[in-house]
């Protein structure tokens, strides 16, 4: 049996998110059966695709994680190619290599990167992978409010449903902003991610550059306050899986 | 009467192209049409906007101008917050400044830069706006070849129908390539380019980096000889209308 490790690249505003999921019988398109529907192709064998975590619908990914293991002797470069010509143009398998039959892209991430990107202006050219925010944002409050999410927390309230019985608790070890001319964009790095979160700490930073969240506010949230408001949720289409570290 | 010229930017991928155009009788899906039904529906008069040239299906502009004429007095500002509001997101009105009444966009238009992106690896998230050329391409040698298109030349070879009746003596006063990590961006500025010129010389130099073309070849296409070859055609989707100087 071998394991590939796969690093895949997807526009993900035509799919349903990464998992593959049926709802009433009717299948959704999601990455992960595009994926497997491939390899099933090339290797005629029946294929699953263990991705790195899923990604919700319209979200992006430049650097997703995902393995699958195979007992097809096909040789690697082969396979990586055949696999590509039969994706859709809005999916790509940037590289496949052979793993340890013990690694798994979920179980053994340890670190993952996000980005989001933030538009200043309206901009056609940017519009699929970037969300407008057409007021002026204060860069350096929200820089100051950032940084008291950076470490261990419990992150309840970036977590979608808000559920008190899921455990939240996550470490950042890394949220940085930058200022570009158009655009602002968010990089943050974290040993794992509660529902949504990326985008609701992203909701919440727009919020405190408006002024609209007192310091305050992020402080309770930070503190995994029950009584601390859930965080807003920025969309979907500004957010991109740019690696995960193994 | 004011005239009005507005800076508009747009993704070309579901538009065909600039310029209203009817046949039999069916209307297409053009930026030229989309911005005249949003002013008519703002102005209550009839409007024509008139484009420093037409783009072709498929190619996207960050800085195309066109003018309009209107007896309306509704403030500058107004005009272009409602027009955005009406228009799909595919279409932006960057800006919208009162230009003196003898302004036309066409006919006053001294030079146009284009620029247009080679990406060197297949990705879903640049597929849009970049032409995918998966072979290696000698950077060298399109630079040395470029060189000999800069200043006035003939380009009947780079006209799409290689019509020998078209007047076809452009000048070009700047064309640069750059290489990055994973593509190449080619910008050239010219007093006038004849049909599909840009499109012409980006394949004809992508021809050139793969060693397709002879250096003579390019010098006979340069020069305007009748008997040397029609260039060929890049696709639309990599190019982009970066900026119209009066």
């Amino acid at each position: 049996m071998r394991t590939l490790k796969l690093t895949v690249e997807y526009d993900g505003t035509d799919f349903e998110g990464w998992q593959v999921q049926r709802h009433q019988g009717a299948e959704h398109r999601t990455v992960q059966a595009v994926l497997e529907r491939a390899f099933q192709q090339i290797l005629q064998e029946r294929v699953r695709i263990v991705g790195s975590g899923r990604t919700d619908s319209g979200v992006h990914a430049l650097g997703q994680v995902a393995h699958l293991r195979t007992r097809s002797r096909v040789p690697l470069h082969r396979l990586l190619r055949s696999a590509n010509s039969l994706l859709p143009n809005d999916v790509f398998i940037r590289s496949a290599v052979e793993a340890p039959p013990s690694f798994h892209a979920q179980r053994k991430a340890r670190r993952k990167r996000y980005r989001y990107t933030i538009s200043l202006f309206r901009s056609p050219l940017t519009a699929r992978y970037a969300w407008h925010v057409p007021a002026r944002l204060n860069m350096a409050l929200m820089r100051r409010e950032a940084r008291r999410l950076v470490g261990r927390h419990d992150f309840r309230a970036f977590h979608a449903t808000g559920s008190v019985a899921t455990h939240a608790r996550r470490t950042i070890s890394a949220l940085t902003l930058r200022q570009h001319r158009d655009s602002i964009t968010l990089d943050i790095v974290a040993d794992g991610f509660v529902y949504r979160m990326v985008r609701r700490i992203v909701g919440t930073l727009v919020a405190v550059g408006r002024g609209l969240y007192p310091s305050v506010t992020i402080q309770r949230m930070a503190r995994g306050e029950p009584s601390a408001p859930v965080a807003p949720t920025a969309p979907p289409h500004g957010l991109c899986l740019m690696e995960v570290m193994y």
